[in-house]
C-alpha cells in the first residue's frame, strides 16, 4: 500500500508549506514511497476526513495523521527498523524543541518577506483568501510587507546563530547524518527557495554547506523540486 | 579519587556562573562526587595549569578538562554506564545545538540585567576589573545596564518561547527525565538567582514547573545553594 502525502500546491508546481517539506523529508529518510495528492488553498474540503484543514496529511492505509510533528511521530513508531528520525527517547524529546524553534525563530522571521511572495505565486483565485487571511495575522498589508527585504534578511540570519554556531562544529544539527530536527529548519529554506528568489544565506555561512547536502540528499529530491535556483 | 571542580565564588559562598553550573548539574546527573575548588576573579592564575583562565575546570585525577561543553562530553565518554546526559550520538548533536541556543540567546537577553547584579555581590577588590570589562563588551556603563530591568526580563521570556512551548508538552527538554540540555538552559536561572532578586518567570509559565524540579532535582542541590529565593 502506497503512502500519500496531501500537500500544498500553488502555480507551476512550487509546494511552499514548510511543513509539508518536514513530512517529505522525513519519508524520503525512513526510504518511502509517498505518492503526493496536491490541493489547493481553496481545496481544503478535500480534507475533511482528517477533521482539519491543513496539510501537510499522511494517508497510510486506513489510516491517517495530519500536523507534521505528529506525522514524524507516526513514522518513528510504525517504521521503527528504517533509519532512525531522533535516535531515540532523549533525541525526541529535544527535537520537539528545535522544531518549536524553528518555528517561533526561523519561520517568524521569514515570515513578513515570504508571504507576499506566496502571494506572486499563487492562482488568482486564492489571492484574495490568501491577502486577507496573511494581513490579518501580520497587522499589515502584503505590499507593506514587501518594505525592507534586506533588513528582514539580516534578522532571519541572525535569528539562526545557534545553528551556525552548530553547523561549523558538526555535519548536521543530529549529527553526522542529518535527522528530524534538520528537516525541521530545512523546510524553512524550501519555503524560500520555492517563492522567493531572495538571498537567504551568505555564501560562507556554515549554514550555506549544510542547506547544499540537504538540496543533494535523496538524490536531488529537495533541489529538483520547482522552484527558484539557491545560490 | 575524587573529582575536583573549579568553580567561580564571589561574595556570601554565591557561585554564579552558568557554566560552572551545567558542569555540577551534569557531574550531580552521573552520581559523581565532586570537590569544588572555589576561586576569584582575581585568581585566574589557579587555572594555569589548564592553559586558559576560565571555570569551570574539571580535574579527574591526572587529566583535566576545561569548558562546560567539553566537560560534558568527557563525562559521558569517561562514565557511560552511569546515568546518560545525550542519550546517543543523536542526542549529543543536538544537545549541542539546545546548548548554543542557550548561549546565544538566553544567556544573550540576561547579560544586561545579571552583569550589575553580579557586580552588587562581587568583592570590592574584584570590582573594577569587572566593571571595565563587561563596560567594554556591552559597550555602556553598569549603571546604563541598569535601565528598564523589567524590559529586560520581557526580552528573556520572548527567547524563552521555544522551550516554553516544548515545557508545555512534556516534563524535561530530554523527555521524561533531565538531560544535558536542560542543564545547559538551567545555568542561565541559577546565574539569576545567585545575584538578581529580580522574578525571572511568572507562576503559571510552565517553565517555571520545571526550573522548580531542577532545583529539587538531586536532594535541592541547586535549592540550597547560596542565592536569592525563587519564587
Amino acid at each position: 500500500m502506497t503512502l500519500k502525502l496531501y500537500t500544498l500546491r500553488i502555480a507551476d508546481g512550487r509546494e511552499p508549506s514548510p511543513f509539508v517539506w518536514r513530512a517529505r523529508m522525513a519519508l524520503a529518510h525512513k526510504g518511502l514511497a509517498v505518492e503526493r495528492v496536491p490541493i489547493g488553498y481553496g481545496e481544503k474540503h478535500k480534507l475533511a476526513f482528517s477533521g482539519q484543514g491543513l496539510v501537510p496529511v499522511l494517508v497510510d492505509g486506513e489510516r491517517w495523521v495530519n500536523d507534521s510533528w505528529a506525522i514524524a511521530q507516526y513514522l518513528e513508531d510504525t517504521y521503527p527498523d528504517r533509519p532512525t528520525l531522533f535516535g531515540g527517547a532523549k533525541g525526541r524529546a529535544m527535537a520537539l524543541f528545535i522544531n518549536r524553534w524553528a518555528d517561533v525563530e526561523t519561520l517568524g522571521a521569514l515570515r513578513l518577506l515570504l508571504w507576499p511572495a506566496t502571494w506572486d505565486h499563487i492562482p488568482a483565485a486564492d489571492q484574495a483568501y490568501f491577502r486577507a487571511d496573511r494581513e490579518t495575522k501580520a497587522g499589515m498589508t502584503l505590499e507593506a510587507m514587501r518594505a525592507e527585504p534586506e533588513a528582514k534578511i539580516a534578522a532571519f540570519r541572525r535569528v539562526l546563530e545557534p545553528a551556525r554556531q552548530t553547523l561549523a562544529r558538526q555535519p548536521y544539527l543530529c549529527g553526522d547524518k542529518p535527522g528530524y530536527a534538520d528537516y525541521c529548519l530545512f523546510g524553512g529554506f524550501m519555503w524560500g527557495k520555492t517563492v522567493s528568489p531572495h538571498r537567504l544565506l551568505a555564501a560562507d555561512d556554515p549554514i550555506h554547506r549544510w542547506r547544499a547536502e540537504l538540496l543533494a540528499a535523496f538524490d536531488g529530491m529537495a533541489a529538483a523540486d520547482p522552484g527558484y535556483p539557491v545560490d
